[in-house]
């Protein structure tokens, strides 16, 4: 029976998911292989933690050094996360031969060119089909099934826990924080929850959909982002009225040559199969210049899912090395690293769509005259309006929304809006995104 | 420059998408191909019709086999569709060595096991992508993306032309005959739909997802099938009423150790992200053991959806041709071809599930009592009963939801209560799918 060893390095709990498959898989990885992928070693530093899935002793390592100049591993798997040293202990993998499957997000986002240049150099692999929506054949997706495309846009729901708050937030009418709370509750949601509901991870994972998608290199400070913490119930609310959902989207998208690359919350209209992504579950809508609209959907992260997505991974380039083939077949960083169409960044001013705007007046005659006449000077055109009833004493919460309008204008506006008397909290300002079918 | 020579035979509506991508995407496809992909010529019997893409004279052939003979030509295109000698002209493509990318799914439900195994003899490859869902990479997903996984059941939406009627049917509240006619007019559906309408299109499809799912090589006529020429808008109705929405689905599930096989109308709960795939979209649903459940979405027909996964496949093969790399990376029938799980067939009449009966009944008192005694009798519980306004004179249509139940019983039922004198028509009986998220 031929055999390619594997060293896993991290016992987290993607680590442990990825023991658990190998061994209750064992069967179908043969079958699919042509071999067996089996475990020489798990490196970990703290061996004290109560884990779900035993590992016997003589595979546990204190010293991920010992799986990388272990000769008889050939592939590395990195689950550690991001901390320091891992961008090392890659890099090290590399030069030492090992081909190398990971599911770091943050470094690859961050240091992409830098690893991906050091696996070319020693003519290594690098895979990460884990790194974004979990369990989703994503990046797979892009690489392969639709590379015949030119790809026009990508809207990601790529953030589990954002998403999750978001369904709460509307469907049991939670404000933020009970939402937030319930979320951290139930395990969705850290107990620092800043990367994830302040767009953070989106943004990493939006960087790594971009270099696959548009073969730009994006360093991540260039993508604008915006989280859902500021967000309110009465968001969700109004834009349920208006036959919408509010997501947190990571946004790449080519208008006229140039990539706009955002994260923030959207309104999409109520009946695009992406507003039907309720809870922890990512969707990524890809649409190509010849196969139009394509959704990919499912768990975007958790111990299974995304031993799934490391697995199938591990089982391609076992299957490879088996079989004796070279590494590159494919670039790891998707084909178009030469960025074939030179494709710019669109400065976020420049941005053109609807918007959503809402506001507590005071509720007095004349403040939507006086508003309204702000957008209208600022060439900002009116869609529709809801104004709701009275609460609280006097103020009442204006609810607008725009037909297409540059960004810069309604940025204008929103400033001179802020500083009228008659306006008590500065605006919420919310994007829309009506392409989405 | 490196140059890979593809001939197309047949060039009907995908055929003319695969020449405009050609075109259209040449420098993409030149960057992540590393190297060009030229037409060396289209085979067409017939060079007089009319076409949405001109093609130079100097290309045109009138027999495919010039192109199958010509050393010169690594690739060949298969797009003839379900006409007799394609089998052949085929099985000769892999015998001369060229590797063959088709999008014909009648022949490889068919004659798959044939066709493969030609491949195999001959280090060929044979890709199809194309030949389920269109442009959507769901067949390069169970074959790469989720591998890891053992896969417990998919549902697919293989059909537009019947998604397009159920959804008129639903939306506009059309009858089955009105909606056909407008999917006609729209181009949708054929003068004579009976493979769309009667699931023999999406049967073909589910023998090819089972092949790659399960490893299972299921003749045809092992698949159970039912169309949606028998639906009324009464039911489309009474199932909103109950929030479920009915679709047309290719089910292919492992139950205890048996595979159902099986394309009928079926309920799903209108939450679902499943119902919510409108009009000629497709989409497939596919759980793994590990990765939970996935749904993949997009057009599953037209020229160039189509065409889109057509190159995709073509652009592998070529790479590869150009790297230098032998046929054999991947098993084109899936992974599992030897069966490792040993799965059987599950008999119809062992199936297990809630049921929908729809019956028109006279009037009269004790009607339910009788038909609900019968139920019961056959060790079937009601869940819900809908009884509708008495229209036309005194007859009245009685929905009723089973709870799980066994088909053999429901269909001795379902004869028992079609032979009472209160009963007007045969009971239209439409299976439920309760597991999908």
């Amino acid at each position: 029976m031929k055999e390619v060893k594997v060293g896993l390095i991290g016992f987290g709990t993607v680590g442990q998911g990825v023991v658990k498959l190998l061994r209750e898989n064992q069967k179908d990885i043969m079958a699919r292989v042509g071999g067996k992928i089996s475990l020489a070693g798990v490196a970990d530093q703290d061996w004290k933690r109560p884990r779900k899935v035993a590992l016997e002793k003589k595979l546990r390592r204190k010293d991920a050094r010992q799986l990388i100049n272990d000769p008889e591993v050939k592939i590395i798997i990195e689950l550690v996360g991001n901390f320091p040293g891992v961008k090392e202990m890659i890099l090290d993998a590399l030069k030492a031969g090992k081909w190398v499957v990971t599911a770091n997000k943050a470094l690859l986002a961050k240091y992409g060119d830098e690893i991906f240049s050091a696996a070319k150099k020693y003519h290594s692999e690098i895979y990460f089909g884990a790194s974004v929506a979990g369990g989703i054949p994503i990046l797979r997706a892009l690489r392969e099934g639709l590379c015949a495309n030119r790809i026009q846009s990508i809207y990601g729901i790529v953030n589990g826990t954002s998403n999750y708050i978001l369904t709460r937030m509307q469907e049991a009418n939670l404000d933020y924080s009970a939402a937030l709370k319930e979320a951290q509750e139930k395990g969705y949601a850290e107990a620092n929850p800043e990367a994830d509901v302040e767009g953070i991870d989106a943004s990493h994972k939006l960087a790594i959909l971009i270099r696959l998608g548009f073969g730009v290199s994006l360093p991540l400070e260039k993508i604008f982002r915006r989280g859902i913490s500021r967000l309110s119930h009465l968001d969700l609310q109004a834009a349920s009225e208006l036959e919408y959902r509010i997501k947190l989207l990571a946004i790449a998208r080519e208008s006229n040559g140039l990539l706009e690359a955002r994260v923030h919350p959207t309104l999409i209209p109520e009946n695009s199969i992406l507003a039907n992504v309720r809870g922890v579950y990512n969707a990524v809508y890809v649409k190509g210049n010849f196969v139009g609209p394509t959704l990919f959907y499912g768990p975007g992260a958790g111990m299974d899912a995304t031993a799934s997505a490391v697995i199938s991974d591990v089982m391609e380039l076992a299957r490879n090395l088996l079989q004796g083939r070279p590494a590159g077949r494919v670039k790891p960083e998707g084909y178009e690293a030469l960025n074939p169409h030179q494709l710019k960044l669109r400065p976020m001013e420049e941005l053109i769509g609807p918007y959503y705007l809402r506001v507590w007046v005071l509720d007095q005659p004349g403040v939507l005259a006086r508003i309204s006449g702000i957008l209208g000077k600022n060439k900002i055109s009116i869609s529709s309006v809801i104004q709701r009833e009275t609460r609280e004493g006097n103020s009442v919460p204006l609810v607008i929304v725009t037909h297409q309008a540059l960004e810069k204008n309604i940025q204008k506006a929103v400033k001179e809006i802020n500083q009228l008397k008659v306006v008590l909290n500065p605006v919420q300002l919310i994007r829309i995104a009506t392409e989405l079918e």
